[in-house]
């Protein structure tokens, strides 16, 4: 039985806001049919990239791309693009869009809500005869999440050349396909992965919608968070390491005990964040202690620290101070710790012209927005590295994402749609 | 490469003290050769219950115990026993002696010494012409350790009379093989179990001797540990149920991080031993958070707590302040935490009287002691629930124990075993 159904997305209807040139329940019914391709026996869906399941959301999604009269076309390694011609189609283009695969069991909202609400938006802008001066060109990446090999935002980082022929080998999914095999069982050609490379002097703007993922919005009751920017992670490995010892005969004071020394650790990271900025935070995840065994003082354990920020040097004076933190309980304990770096991804910061832009369209609407970062990587993450990039969350309930649970009210969903038309608009007349 | 070595042991062998009756180069050769049965390739010992090694090693100690005039019989179970009468054979005897089994890959000392300890304090009373009042008999318990059936203690626990029959079936080894058909296939009898019982009033009291496990001895530069108590472990798993979020999409003051309220209890966990007793010792040895994900906020994060102390009371009232250490970090960070109790073993205490016999020994000899805790459970632990029972505490090099490093040096030995001569020869003329 899924959890998510187009019933409960209905009940919502009497207080979905008038959309011009969108029927909500023509969004719920379309919401559901992509949710319906890769449902798992969990109640969530799988729809892992070059499988059958993506290449049938995909079908679904270029018909209704196709029936609203876009001009569609997929690149060499299966990035699928609409095209909405303006008025100036010499000009760069404005993009909108997001992804259609998941994770494992996950939910209906995350990708698919982006990719449906760019659509809208055009099929909205073509009813209401708005044509903009410059080409809107819809975008569904391929690969974002990075669930089957484990390289994720595959389809942005091809299309903005970051990704070389070579490097695709190196990855296969749990069964050992690898990843220039995936594409070719699909009819992609990995050896021309160049072809797919878009330049950034093309794009004028890039703008996606998507769920917040996170509680602030439900939590302060906001329609629209205006992202700042999109803080990018930077994880960093901690292994203090004393004397493996019997927890009978080792008294308190003869002990080296990295269990109480890693407490100590992150307990000290909780509180690290709010020192540094608002936007700053700062996560304690993961935590092996070697040899785990009740009886046993351990003398190894490793605490992994993923921390963000919208500003990078900001997270990266965090990060420093983190560090020391750990150096100092480790002198105080006479142990070692051992640091390791792990990935560490550039946050990148969304102009304040589009975030205005946004605010303006909520305003005009009377939705109540909120600036806040954006703490999981999107495609607008790679793409705003090159082009200035926006994004426009919408609640998440709970908070909750990758999970069966997803979800994201009609009237918030709807209301995410209208200001995303609006933007996509300004954008396309700059 | 056996990290034992005979060579290594004799390297102290100038600085070893004069033991009437007792060869320390016979004593290192007697270790050598326990030490030879069941090498494992990481150079430690392995001896399970009921398999040939011990079955071997068994048969080496059998031959030493008759070589010196002992009368020597086996129970229904396999524990070992040699007797060597006293004047007045119909007074309760004094028992004395250690198990032959080990860890997996675990070191030459601890057991075996205990063992070889008691062999060699009895041929010195022989070889002296000192025929006590009481009978001393030796004892060689089986599966003290419980690694292969996970039901240590067991050849004492059997000789008090704590198991049944009916309990064998229960256990079995990792093969599958349940402890009754490994019992059979070494020619005992399972539903025997009760003809291996003994009567407490048939015992006067009990004396182990045993490596320190611990860092005590060698630290403060002691010769003779007399241990004052054993120290029964209490269990208590502590869960904490928070909520499993994003960890770059989830601000700091909406989080219910459960790795983060575990960190604080660990923290106070460490602090709260000294408050108690300075015998008391509270140990987190196991951690094990859910998902453990870096990028995750961790929803669920178990902690196992490892109380003792030599007095219950005392170690019970640290529990309860550590459960509600738990249940109020819970409230403050607005989760729940699940308690479960797990094993726990009374404590018990070493009769002063026994302790003083120890010490008047080790004074005699001019040989330093310390008093303390047992923090590992020992076959005297058993014993001593019903007879008096005392534990000599060699030490042990960096406190290692279990392992194949395991290091006792033979002057420490040979000072283990003058004391142990004299103190059992006090007890069986008491």
């Amino acid at each position: 039985m899924q959890v998510f159904s187009k019933e409960r997305l209905l009940q919502d209807l009497p207080s979905c806001p008038k959309v011009d040139g969108i029927d909500p329940i023509d969004a719920a019914d379309r919401l559901a049919k992509m949710a319906a391709i890769g449902v798992t026996p969990e109640g969530g869906i799988t729809r892992y990239p070059y499988t059958e399941e993506e290449k049938q959301v995909k079908e679904v999604f270029r018909g209704w791309m196709e029936s609203i009269g876009l001009e569609v076309y997929e690149d060499s390694i299966g990035n699928l693009f609409g095209r909405y011609l303006g008025e100036k189609p010499e000009l760069p283009i404005v993009m909108t869009g997001s992804h259609l695969d998941t994770v494992p069991n996950g939910g209906a909202f995350d990708g698919a809500l982006g990719c449906l609400s760019s659509l809208l938006a055009l099929e909205a802008l073509i009813k209401q005869g708005k044509k903009p001066k410059r080409t809107i060109e819809l975008a569904v990446f391929v690969d974002e999440e990075g669930s089957r090999f484990e390289n994720g935002l595959f389809g942005s980082r091809v299309m903005m050349g970051e990704v070389t022929v070579e490097q695709l080998e190196n990855f296969s999914d749990a069964e050992g396909i690898t990843l220039p095999e995936a594409m070719m069982a699909q009819g992609y050609q990995p050896n021309q992965i160049d072809l797919s490379r878009r330049l950034p002097e093309d794009i004028f703007a890039f703008l996606e919608l998507h769920i917040e993922q996170g509680k602030i919005l439900e939590s302060e009751g906001k329609h629209i968070g205006i992202v700042n920017g999109i803080a990018g992670p930077s994880w960093r490995s901690f292994t203090f390491l004393g004397s493996t010892d019997h927890a009978g005969n080792t008294p308190m004071h003869l002990r080296k005990d990295t269990v109480a020394a890693a407490a100590e650790f992150i307990s000290g990271v909780e509180k690290l964040p709010r020192t540094f900025s608002p936007t700053a935070v700062a996560t304690v995840g993961k935590v092996n202690v070697f040899p785990n065994g009740t009886n046993v003082i351990s003398g190894k354990t490793e605490v992994v620290v993923d921390a963000r920020d919208i500003d990078e040097a900001s997270r990266d004076q965090m990060l420093e101070a983190i560090t020391s933190l750990a150096q100092e309980i480790a002198r105080n304990r006479e142990m070692e710790v051992e640091i390791e770096k792990g990935i560490s991804i550039p946050p990148v910061k969304v102009p304040d012209w589009i975030q205005n832009k946004i605010a303006q369209a909520a305003e005009r609407h009377g939705l109540s927005t909120r600036t806040l970062p954006s703490g999981a990587g999107h495609d607008a993450m790679i793409v705003g590295k090159y082009v200035p990039s926006g994004m426009i969350f919408v609640p998440s309930h709970q908070g909750k994402s990758h999970s069966p649970e997803e979800w994201t009210s009609l009237p918030d969903c709807m209301n995410g749609i209208q200001v995303l038309i609006d933007t996509l608009f300004e954008l396309a007349n700059d």
